[in-house]
């Protein structure tokens, strides 16, 4: 490499210090050690282009090392994407464009909501099976109109979490060649030395994994770097860690310390570091003439590698004009039409039908109109009913299988369906059982918070799971992703609730999450009640009668006894409504008149939920009562528990009389 | 190994598969593939006694593949442990002892609670780290007094799932060479066969990890088990893994498919299955009387085991009596005398004092104390605040250091501190960022559903972390525990109640977490409020006023912006009452009269708690308003977003007049 490519890298170092200076805030020590590693990448390898952030074919980068942030605004900045010097001087600031760590939708050219450890591993996997898949499902001899690689900067943070591990075996054995890793190895973290904590053998780990693994002894040899990037470029099969010995500060007095990574440098210390690289030591923000020059003319020939590329779509679309559309539907995220005709109708035949067999039969009807939804289970696709009949398994052999096999690994299933949905053109979706929606919940989380399209199906909602007992009863977990921002929580009552759920999950382009029965439960007459209209609102009146005394409002599998006391109360002569709630988010959208008008504070409310009863006081008010459960399961026959716990119509009847008597 | 030990294997094997058919459900594949390493561990190398389960000396043995927990009541049946035959009639029916997983406290002999992939696995650490650490403080010369080993059987499930992979590198790293963990390698998980899913090299892998790996190429040759077993004991300073391929549902016709491990055999498979060990195929809970006998027989020696170990334990006592009071107390649980004396007291002197720092004094005056009090943080002890000064790490060449280094890994952190919950004899603890707790919910889970002594220190408990974003933010979290069974969640206002906290934390004898502050706070005056008697209840009075007009309920730093805006208010006339609420759970336990006397109906109360406000409303009811958050954060300093989200003095009074306006 030439000066000017180091001069470029002390700038990345410097500028990347004075935003963290000027904040009083951050993380000092990874950029300063990884700006080599991070100049080579952006500035010989990756394809992108800085004009167009969203480029369809560009190469995706995830700063998976959050904290480092500075880095990536000082290489958005510096390449000429929308991020203007005077945010890089607002770093941490609030309304900024440039926060603690990097979010995806705030700044151009952020692939991804990074910081979290781990997270950007699993959603770079994510992103080469995308990649992966739409380049198998489009490209044609020589006209490869998806074809780029997902790179990553990691840190030993990222993997000493497991989820590096999962994520990782995963990548592994889908053989994502084109995915690419650079480590920044620094051996330092907040507790000291990573030797303190860790001792693994980082290339032997990554072989198992199935890794191709190359090291670079010295994270300051730009050439080094580069041979190393496009020595990964060359390994077809195998995903490439690329783990480069840096120095966590380097330049600074603080170097190789821990004091480095998480705390600005003192006034004295950034003068010092500035005086090491040859900075000026009382200017900030400088940032050097050839520099800008450089970084700007390198940044330019994006636009060069998308007019390439437009011409290569043109061609493309001449020759396959049927796949081009279809290519551009994807990339859109437009549906095809009619997309929600043909899904199933459920007869009341008296036939019980789980909602997750519901679940399975519509998931295949979309899946047969919606080509690029794809998606899998944590190794338990028969149980959740997720298998995509006929649809094969995606595989290094059969790149456009659609039914992808996780593995027991419910964390970095999470966010490598983050990553496909962040990479876009497919439709992802993922399951297991809801309890173990803990295992996940920080990728969950990362969907909530990026509130991007990744649908979630969990299973086996309740008690109702029965035998497997409390290890494997969600009690909680509905209530704890209620109070999770930006997540529609859906629990339909029956097979055809389930339907409505599944379009709302496909057509809301937000994260949605459809909590589904184990057990069989009965189908509600489609031509009696409003459920089409209902589910959309989020609670509806099912069953109505002038004048009620009382409401019943059910979830789920729990509406099925509220309408049966609802019979044995007319009978006794109370008249009652009864209200299915599938999603408290989507009721929470309605407007104030049709909640007060189907939930009116002067009846009185019983809620009847298997799940923790806190938070429905919200939905209810004073005037109401709860039946709910407020301890872990048991292991009993479903059918069984939910007599224990009272999810009974003769429990709901009692305290339906005695609330009355009462009054 | 003799015909007997085969007749006993197969007892096993079709004594689980009548616990199953039985039930009409459970997991037969698991126990006639791995029964074989079963007996050979429990029958020939398993220091334990049937008589005793609480002999301290014991091995420990965990099923961490709990899904086989037919297995497990067999061997216990067999073995001698008070779990009669009758209750393996009731295998998975409500009450019985025999539930769909193992449940610890529930069954005699049960060390964990198991089924949840990885927390079997996770937990074993914990295990031989306490271990470790008891026999290095207590033992001498020739009379080791701690001195056993920790085995587990773990599955393909285990070792998929991240946790695995963080609880390996630290078991590595920490050199717990008396960790043995026996792996049933039968290929075939839920999907299909492991290989859709992985293609690890898991003897590489766990050579990555610091372990040492032996290999059983026949999982039915019980003198290859019984070698490999010695070899790893023999193996002083590498945990050790013995990989032993196994047929999942050996001698079933369903062998080697997926279809035989989660579901029970047709009537007509379950005799075929008995036709092949040999046994009556029309009888069901049939012990061949010579079985019966070797069972009895071998249990029975665990009696001598024990006599042999108190013995010991005598002649320890005789010539370290001092020791040997300590270590009767440390294995009682209970607390030194004087534990809770000399516990820092705050005094108002106008200096602000984060409720992290607080609880870092405390923890160093509690441990000062309390020889046994151990624990860590994931890589954020600086910041947790939770350096035991002067304690030492915990590591292979000091055994008897007290901070433990868990790594970048939150989750093998919480399963490991319940593994040393449950091996008694220590208080364990561990700590990192709040939102982080994502990360270990699955731990947590498993804490609270054993409802054992982990403590949890969280500390960057809100928005009030400041710049590093709505990543690093907790929102939701505060609830999402409020809503988790049996955690006692204490989040305190200041220095003060954060020592009261403690003392609760470390004398419950329940799983409890702390949620403390980033940020400086104030420090109540501990002569003018009532704190020591406060916190135990979890609200109290912290100043009060006559008649109140309105009722101001803050919890940890929003405690002080409420007690400043019953200053503004009380300038203009209005009474105003302020409760500090540091615990949802402890409150819950105190009478109705003392909660309905300190929040009575009639008063307004506006809750002032930087959080997701969803479930208050169950503590405050409808006259209440409620000053919470309910998106994501923001990144920007600590005090600005508190500014920015309404945690002031001046919007809490502008809601307050507004609401007495109305009424």
């Amino acid at each position: 490499m030439e000066s000017i490519d180091q001069l470029c890298v002390n700038t990345l170092r410097i500028l990347s210090l004075d935003q963290i200076q000027r904040a009083n805030s951050g993380h000092p020590g990874m950029p300063l050690g990884a700006a080599p590693m991070a100049f080579v990448l952006w500035d010989k390898i990756l394809k992108h282009n800085p004009k167009n952030p969203k480029w369809f074919n560009r190469d995706r980068f995830i700063l998976s090392a959050g904290h480092g942030s500075a880095l990536l605004y000082s290489l958005l900045h510096l390449y000429g994407y929308d991020l203007p010097l005077e945010e890089l001087k607002k770093f941490r600031q609030l309304g900024s464009k440039t926060p603690g760590h990097p979010e995806y939708g705030l700044t151009p050219g952020v692939e991804a909501t990074t910081g979290p450890l781990g997270q950007g591993f699993g959603m770079g996997v994510g992103m080469a099976i995308a990649e992966k898949f739409l380049s198998n499902y489009f490209n044609r001899e020589d006209l490869n109109i998806v074809d780029h690689y997902t790179y990553a900067i990691v840190s030993d943070g990222d993997l000493m979490e497991g989820i590096s591990s999962e994520a990782a075996a995963l990548a592994g054995r889908l053989k994502l060649g084109k995915l690419i890793y650079l480590y920044d190895d620094n051996h330092i973290t907040i507790e000291g030395d990573t030797s303190l904590a860790w001792n693994e053998d980082i290339e032997l780990r990554f072989k198992a994994h199935g890794w191709h693994v190359i090291t670079v002894s010295d994270g300051n040899d730009l050439d080094a770097i580069y041979g190393a990037i496009k020595a990964a470029q060359d390994e077809k099969e195998r995903p490439s860690l690329i783990k480069i010995r840096t120095h966590i500060g380097y330049g600074s007095p603080k170097v190789d310390t821990p004091d480095v990574h998480g705390a600005p440098l003192s006034e004295e210390e950034a003068k010092e570091t500035k005086r090491f690289f040859g900075f000026p030591e009382d200017q900030s923000f400088y940032i050097p003439e050839e520099a800008k020059k450089h970084f700007i003319e390198s940044g330019s020939r994006g636009v060069k590698f998308e007019e390439e590329w437009n011409k290569k779509l043109e061609k493309y679309r001449k020759k396959y004009p049927d796949l081009a559309d279809e290519f551009e539907r994807f990339i859109s995220g437009e549906l095809p039409e009619n997309w929600d005709l043909d899904l199933p109708v459920y007869k009341d035949t008296g036939k019980k039908i789980a909602t997750r067999s519901a679940s399975g039969e519509t998931l295949n009807k979309l899946a047969d109109k919606i080509p690029n939804l794809i998606g899998g289970s944590a190794d338990l696709a028969p149980s959740n009913k997720v298998v995509l009949k006929g649809k094969g398994d995606f595989d290094s052999n059969n790149p456009t299988g659609r039914n992808i096999h996780f593995g027991i690994r419910e964390h970095a299933m999470g966010a490598a369906v983050n990553g496909m949905a962040l990479h876009g053109g497919i439709l992802p979706f993922c399951a297991t059982f809801f309890v173990f929606t803990n295992y996940m919940r920080p990728s969950i989380r990362m969907a909530a918070l990026m509130n991007i399209h990744s649908i979630f199906v969990f299973t086996h909602d309740s008690i109702g799971v029965g035998e497997d007992g409390p290890t494997h009863q969600p009690v909680e977990q509905l209530m704890s992703f209620r109070v999770m921002p930006n997540i529609t929580v859906i629990r339909p009552a029956d097979a055809n609730e389930t339907v409505e759920a599944w379009k709302i999950a496909i057509s809301r382009k937000k994260p949605v999450m459809l909590v589904l029965t184990r057990q069989n439960v009965p189908v509600l007459d489609i031509d009696k009640y409003p459920i089409r209209e209902g589910v959309k609102r989020g609670a509806y009146i099912i069953s109505d009668v002038e004048n009620p005394d009382i409401i019943l409002i059910g979830t789920g599998s729990e509406v099925h006894p509220a309408l049966k006391a609802k019979e044995i109360l007319e009978n006794r002569g109370i008249r009652v409504r009864v209200i299915s709630m599938p999603s408290w988010e989507l009721f929470k959208e309605q407007d104030e008149a049709y909640k007060k008008e189907i939930i009116p504070d002067h009846i009185h409310k019983i809620v009847i939920e298997a799940g923790v009863p806190t938070g429905w006081k919200d939905i209810v008010g004073d005037n109401s009562t709860i039946i709910g459960i407020d301890r872990f399961g048991e292991s009993a026959p479903g059918d069984e528990l939910m007599r224990e716990f009272g999810f009974t119509p003769e429990n709901i009847v009692e305290k339906a009389i005695a609330v009355l008597q009462k009054t």
